[in-house]
Parts: C-alpha cells; structure tokens; sequence
C-alpha cells in the first residue's frame, strides 16, 4: 500500500441547522477528485471529529467512499482514546472502504502513557486491523511526542505501514528515515515544512492546506519529485506565509473560510469553534488574493 | 448550592468481560455513604469518561443516582468538545437528577481556544444547563489553564457557582480568592496542596485520592474546620506520600488497586491504560499499611 | 544556623552614572534595620546579579555587610555556572563575613545535567565551603526545577542547612518535608503562596516583596507563628494582588519603584530590563496606598 | 560582510589545571585552518563562554585571531546579560580584529524581555558596534525563542546581517526568509537540519559539530550549493545520527573527546560538566569508525 502523495485533511461541513451536511461532503469530495490529490483523509484532526457521534463518523465515511475518485487512496481517523474502541472503529473504516487507517496516540492519560503503553495499544490495533495503519503524532493538540525509538519499534509490526507527523520538526523526519525501515512511509501533517520533510525522505503529506489549496500542495509536491529544488523553495516560501495565517492563526475556521472562497463548500466550524471576524475574513481574502496566479497554473 | 466538602472522584469499574459492571458502581456508592464524603463525582477524569460510549455514561449517572444517600450532593463530568454536546450531556445530568454539573474546558484545538472562546462556551452552557455549573480546569490532562481573569470573567454568570481546579496552583486559589464574589465556591483536585487550597480559601476538594482513602480526605477537611492547623500538616504530609505514588505514579490503575484493598470494587482500568505490575502493587500494599492506623480511626 | 524569618531579596541600587551606588546600599539596609527582617539576602536574582562584574559583587557584600544589624543573618548569592568559580565566591562570603552562601543551581547547559550532575556539584560546594549552604532553585528564570529526591540527596550534606525554593508549588514544600530530615530548613522565595508555605513546614522566605514591603511579609510571619491564621491569609490574599503586580508583572523595576515611594532608594535597573512607563508607575502608586494602612500598622 | 559557510562552534581547551590552554586553542585553528571551513566562531556556547573569565575571553579572542588564516572570518560571542557589557564585550572583540559580533539574547530576566526590550537591546548594541552583529538564538539554552516579527524589526537595523538561529524549526527559517530582506543572512546552529535550512535560504551554519567533524559539514554544504541534492541528503541522514550522540546526548564533553579522536585537542569541560564516561566515549568511537570513510575523502 503505497500512500504517498498529497492529501487533504477533510474538513466537516455542517448544515444551517448544525447538522453534518452530507451533500456538501460529497461537493467537496467530486471537486478535489480532478486537483491531482492522491486521496483523502476523513475524520482527522481538520475534520472536527472530536466534536462528531459515531453516527455522523460513520456517513461521512460513507460519503466520502462514495464519491472518491477510482484512483484515490482513502484513509480514516479511527482513533478513540481507549484501545477497544480504537478497533471497533478501524474495524468498521475497513468494512466501509478505506485502504487505510490513521490511528492517533491515545493522549488523555498522558502521564501515564509511557512508549511500553503505546507500543502495547499499537500492536493491538494493527493486529485487529483488516486494513494497513499509520500512526498518527500531533503534539500541537494532544501534547503527545512519540520518541523516535518508540516509532521504529512499532514499526516493527507488518501491519504498521507508516506514520503522519504532524509534529513539523524536521530532524525527527531524519530520525525516523534512520531508524526505521525504508519501506515506512513518513507523510508530514505540517505544510510550512513540507519541502524540508520531502528533502529529508518523507514522500508526502496530509494537511490542512491542502483542503483549501490542494493544487499548490500537489504542485510543490511534483516541482520536488522533479527535482525542481528552488522552485520548490520558492513555492514553499508562499505555503509558509499562507499556512501562517490560515491554519496556524485562524485554525478550522479558517481553512473553510478560504475553501468558501475557493468553490468549496467550507462553511462554519462547530461551537466553541468561533467563525471568523470581518478583518480576519479580509485578511484572508488578501492572502488568496496573492496566490491566485499559482493556484490558477496549477 | 452549597458544594463544599470531599467528593470522590468516582473510578468505573469494568467487569471481566471489560463491560461496566452497574453492580459495582452501586458497591462502592453504598460503601462510601457511611464516610463522611459530601457527595459524588460521577464521571470525571478518574471516571476514565473519556472512555466511555454515551449510553455507558448514562447508566453510570443512573445507578451512582439510585444508591446515593439522600444527603449527598450529585455531581456529574458533562463536558465534552462541543458546546452542542456539552448542553446535551447537561440536560441530561439534570434530568437523571444530578445538582451540578462539572463542566471541563474544551482542549483539543487550544491554540485558538482564547479567554473569549472560553467565556462564550461557558455562557452558553451555563444558560442552558437547568443546575448550576462548576467550571472544571485539568492542567495536566487537557495542556488548559484558564487565566484567573477569565474564570472571574465566567463566574459573572448567575449559574456559574464554582470552580474544580486540579492544577495545584496555590497561588491561583489565592488570585480567584480575590478576583471573584466570596460566593464563588473554589475546590480543589489536588490532594497533595488540600490543606494549603482550604487554608487560602477554597471550601472542599473533588479527589482521586478521595475514592481509595475517602476518611483521610474527610478528616483532613475536618481538622482544618475546627482549627487543628499542625494535625492537618501532619495528615497532609501523609497525604502527599500517598498522593504522589498512587495518583501521580500509578495513575488510575493504583486507584483502583488501592480501592481494592480497602474493601471498594476497583478491578481494573480500560486498555491503554495498564494493570499494575506486581512491583507496583507491593509499593502500594505497603503505603496503605503504613496509612491503615489513621484511616482506621477517622 | 537558624535561618528562620523574612528576609529581603536586596536590589542593588545605581547610580545616575550607571555604577552601583554603595551609598544608596547602605541607606537601605539602615532602614531595613528596623523592620524585624531576619537578615539580608546579597546578590540574588532580585539583586541583578548576574548583571554585575565580581568587583562591583564584592563592594556590595562589604557594604551589606557594613551596616546590618549585628542580629542579622547575612546570607551571599554565590553560585556561578561553574563549580570552580562557585567555590571561590563562596570563600569570598565567607571571608567577608557572611554566615550561609546562597547557591543556584548551575543551568545553562541544562540537557547534559542530570541529577548526578547537581548532586556532585552541590557536595565539591559544600565540602568547600567554609560556611553552610543554601541550595537555590529558581524555575523562572534557570529553567531547572530539582527532583525532591535530589535535594534529598543533596541534603544528606552536613554542610548543606536547607534550601530556597522559588517555584511556588507548595506540593513540593510538602515532598520535602517528608523527605528530608526535620533540620532540612525550607525557605520559599515566592511571596503569592508565603502563608501556605509555612503552613506545610517551610521556616521562613527569602522575597523581592520584602525588598519594598518588609513590614508586611514579617507581619504575614508573624501571624502564622502565633496561630492567627484567619489573619494571617487576610493579609496573605493581599499580598497575592501585591505580588501578581509589583513583582510578576513589573519585575524588579517595579520592586524598585515600590521602595522609591516608600523611602527606600530603588532607582532604575540595568538594561536591557527597562524602567516603569507612567502607566505602569501609577498601578503600583494606587496598589501601594491601598496596603498603607497595614504597612503602617507594622 | 558575508558570512555564508560553515563555522565550527570553537570549544575552549583547558590544561590539566583547569585553566585555558592557549596553545591547544591555537593547535586546533592551525588545523581547522584547511579543512574548508569558513572561519572560526570564539566564546560560543560551545566555548563555554559562561564559564570563563573576561580575562580568559580576551586570551582566547587573541590567540584565535592570531592564528587563523587569512581567508577566514572571525565572529565573536559576545553577549552578557547587560546592554552595557554587551557593548563592552563587543568594541573589544572588533578591536582585537574580529569581523562580526555574535550576540545571544539576554535571557534571565526572561518573565519581563517582552519584544520591545529585546528590540531596544539590539538596538543599543548595533549603534555601539563597530562591526556588524549577528543576532543569536538559542532556545535550548535560554529558553528564549524571537517572534520571527521580532526578527523581522531588530533587522532593520543596517548594522545587524543576519541570525545564527540554533532552534532548529524549519519553519522559522521559512518565515524569516519571508518577513526579512534577502540581504539578512541565516545561519543555523542545528547540524541534524543543516541541509533542510539550506534549502530554505539559510546560507550557512555555526555548530558544534563542525569542530568535530568540519570536512563533512562542509562536505554537506558543497554538495548542497552543487545541487546535488540526493548525496546531500544522505550525509544529512549520517549528520543526524553523529549529533543526536555525539552533541544532543553527550553534549560539550562529547564534542571534545570527538575532537582528541581526530587530532584535534578538545580536553575535558569545565566542571560542573562530566567528562564522559567509559560506555559513552565506546559509543562514540564505534560512531566515529562508521563516519571516517566519508571524512577521509573529504
């Protein structure tokens, strides 16, 4: 299961009424199916999914399967805070579908989770799992940083094919390209760095950027393969700034704001999620403003 | 509603088959009915909550109901990462026939959750909620510390009655002292700092420690109410050493554990989280032989 | 070597021309003379010592030394990063006349220094030294907080009599007590949690508050040892508001102004830290005169 | 001035009396002097300039100056934590003939260095100089990182040319490159990312690798200005297994004994750093064995 490439982390659209918007889903997904992404990731971190039922989880699964373009890979946030239901949920992404399961650190505990404890929950879930995991690392909102030794020893394990870090420290990408097998494929969650992670071995990424922007991260994405290195740079350099801003300032909200901008359908985050202000909204008009002559080549 | 006085943090206990047994919920209510303890916190962090399907929180909230003596204050964790579903899991407490709800602040996206967001959030849920609220700040678990600013901001609200500060901050117990109305009700979660917390103004304690050694807690409280300053050092510094190796160092597992030695239905917690090894079991057997004289007496 | 009592963290006082004023040293610990401080404390953080070059350092601890009280404990801030010069600046206290050398812990190289490392740099100190030993440990500024275990061990030093400890968490005052002998003399050297400190068996506090409020903290000392503890958190929750302010926000230009105002000579810091705005000055200005009536009450 | 290149991190030796060794300092540049690299950097971190004396500083400076060679560019560390010495520190350094100045950041009073501060320092220090300076960030160290923003503005001073920034987030280099003119040069001081701050427009590197093993950092950075991106890439992958032992883990003691493997005179730290133990100084020459290869065809 080869995963590299670009994908975008979907982001959830809701209805007026507050409600998982399936249509809107499904608008989204048909639209990024022709933007060269290598397919999509549901459920994670971008997708509000710690503010989502199960029930919801399981259409926009559903949704998504649906209406995926043929070539695309289609991975699942399954990740639940206890190991059990970590399976349940893998277990059902597979019945459903997806090629691949993104399997977060359980973080809640944190004090206690030391990396015998998360060798432990890996090893179950990939043994559980019909279908291939990544491990997933995002100390941004868990606090979780896996050490790289603790990474290699559960890549040990034949179902385990990867991980996304979302950590966005470069050195830990060459740490892992050392100490693990050359078949672990390491995607970056952190596009202010996704040239640096593809220099260092890593051979794509799942981002936030890329649901708003998915032609200028599959662009940067094929300028690097082509060994075209400083258009690379200098690509990166305006995915610094746009990332800046979008993801790191004004978070969910953001991203669909400028997706609105963009033809898809973004709309509001969930509560306590706050929309965004007028001069936030403005100053992000600006921004894609500066990238159009990019987006548009792409 | 006055909420002070020791409640413990209640435990779930799981039956073999990993499902939650009601029957031991109900053991252990009854058991510490006759201790003293001011009431009941049901699912919260030491309730492994964040493990739990709706429908298993509902049963818990029902059964710690049904057996709880008549003058025990009822307090339920509703948080969750929505304000939507926060609102909900709040009606819901209310209608099962809890007095207040303990009301964590959301986490996961932190790096845009600002004081405003916090404020709105909590408006929102305390002028919805039929039961007065107590904010609930967990430092250790969530990476959260609501500026005290911000929680006098959020106790301006009529239905807003308190706070459970497991941070262990003394300092902050201090500033709320002088930031909010002496009606403001401020317990503390951290056993090692109850006597400092309650010498600085806080009115009771909602404690881990308070499931395994609930009349130690109480009795602590209680030389603190009449005045006897160096006994209730000279508990405390007990309580620290107990503190620090069953709640700091072995977690939930040595709640449990220890629960189970003193006659309570611990078993064991939810995977990731680990049984304890047999190491940790003797360190723990003979930290409670050490205590057992003063928790015999109280 | 009873180190019990309130004793000011000295500022060191400058001259229009930049260089220390010893005039204006020697004014202070005049006045201070009369305020039932315990003693004085030379070359601390407060002190801006590590603004200062090892012949200004020795001009001051004359001058201290000059005029205090003949009952007063005098006590030299002598660490440096490196043990060897440690040891030399603490034989300089000594020969000056100083009873106890303040010792902070080494930092800079921080990553390379485990506890062994503290523990061998604390004992070649002591073992050193003509005069006891404070171990000082200041999180705020160093980054390094020791593990109870650690001083612990380094306790075991018959030459080491206690320890500062600037951290603020009352827990670990409560560690420490159950972890070292009853000899172990604890001073805190953060004034928000002064009263709790006592409270769970610290013998006293070594505070940049004391420097522009020494009435006060030997009040707040005061009171706890006669058992007045309703008192004596009344004026604790003052001196939280004062602190928060004076100290935590303003720094030691904001010590500096309070003891302008109250007849001591603070005058300005050195750059890079910057002087008072006029906003600022009229904060404290409108603190102070709250807290008069107390101070002069003194 | 252009400061592109490789710079070693220079250590300072120390005879068997603890007290600097010039002639090993001079030993060591004599022959550094053809190994490529682009000049020397004295009184670094990995000087252990907070160990020193100002007496041994101005030796240092001298002997190195004296015995580079003539190609090469000569900085000097010379922060204190006043403005005032700082500017002391570097007149001398420019008198005794150094190039640049290398100043850190004032850091103990870190609660209080808000931006502006830190922008009126520089200020301060670049009006002073008569060389040109280099900000310097070291985060590891002094627990202060810059706001790029705050780069962004101290650079607008035409005596500052650029940053050595040993943070080692990739990202900063990408926003640096962004909100700074392309005539403010980068360096970093993070050898295990050197080749991906190359590729964001970093143009050189100080580090202490480099006085371990210079040929191959230079070696890492020819390959990179000839494009050769793929062969850059796996001495990168070598780069960070040597730094995670050799300079993470063993820190300046490991750095040394690398350094008296390979002819150079490295010698022990200064207390309180530990030489290296027997199982240390095994590991790191089983590393060194690994690398010699590629060093010897450099």
């Amino acid at each position: 299961m080869d995963v590299s490439g670009i994908y975008p982390a979907l982001t959830t659209p809701f209805a007026a009424d507050g409600t998982v918007s399936l249509a809107d889903v499904k608008h989204n997904i048909q639209k990024y199916n022709s933007t060269g992404v290598a397919g999509y990731v549901a459920l994670g971190s971008t997708g509000e999914s710690v503010m989502l039922s199960r029930k919801e989880m399981d259409e926009i699964l559903i949704s998504v399967k649906g209406v995926a373009g043929k070539d695309k890979k289609l991975i699942a946030g399954t990740a639940a805070e206890s190991t059990a239901e970590t399976i349940e949920r893998t277990k059902r992404a597979a019945e459903v579908g997806y090629h691949v399961a993104l399997v977060k650190t359980p973080f809640y505990y944190k004090p206690v989770y030391n990396p015998d404890v998360y060798l432990k929950h890996y090893r179950a879930v990939a043994d559980a799992s019909p279908i291939p995991i990544l491990i997933y690392v995002m100390p941004l909102f868990t606090g979780v940083i896996l050490e790289t030794s603790t990474i290699a020893a559960i890549a040990q394990h034949p179902n385990v094919i990867g991980i996304k870090d979302s950590g966005g420290d470069v050195r830990r990408i060459g740490e892992m390209r050392n100490e693990t097998n050359s078949s672990f494929q390491i995607l970056t969650g952190a596009a202010p760095v996704l040239f640096p992670c593809l220099s260092m071995g890593a051979c794509g990424a799942i981002m936030a950027l890329a649901s708003a922007l998915p032609e200028k991260c599959v662009e940067l994405y094929k300028l690097f393969t082509q060994g075209q290195h400083e258009k690379a740079r200098d690509l990166q350099l305006q995915l610094v700034t746009a990332s800046k801003l979008m993801v790191s300032e004004l978070g969910i909200a953001g991203v669909k704001y400028a997706m609105d901008q963009r033809g898809y359908h973004g709309g509001l985050p969930r509560l306590p999620l706050q929309p965004l202000q007028e001069e936030q909204k403005n100053s992000l008009t600006r921004l894609l403003a500066t990238l159009e002559p990019v987006a548009a080549r792409a």
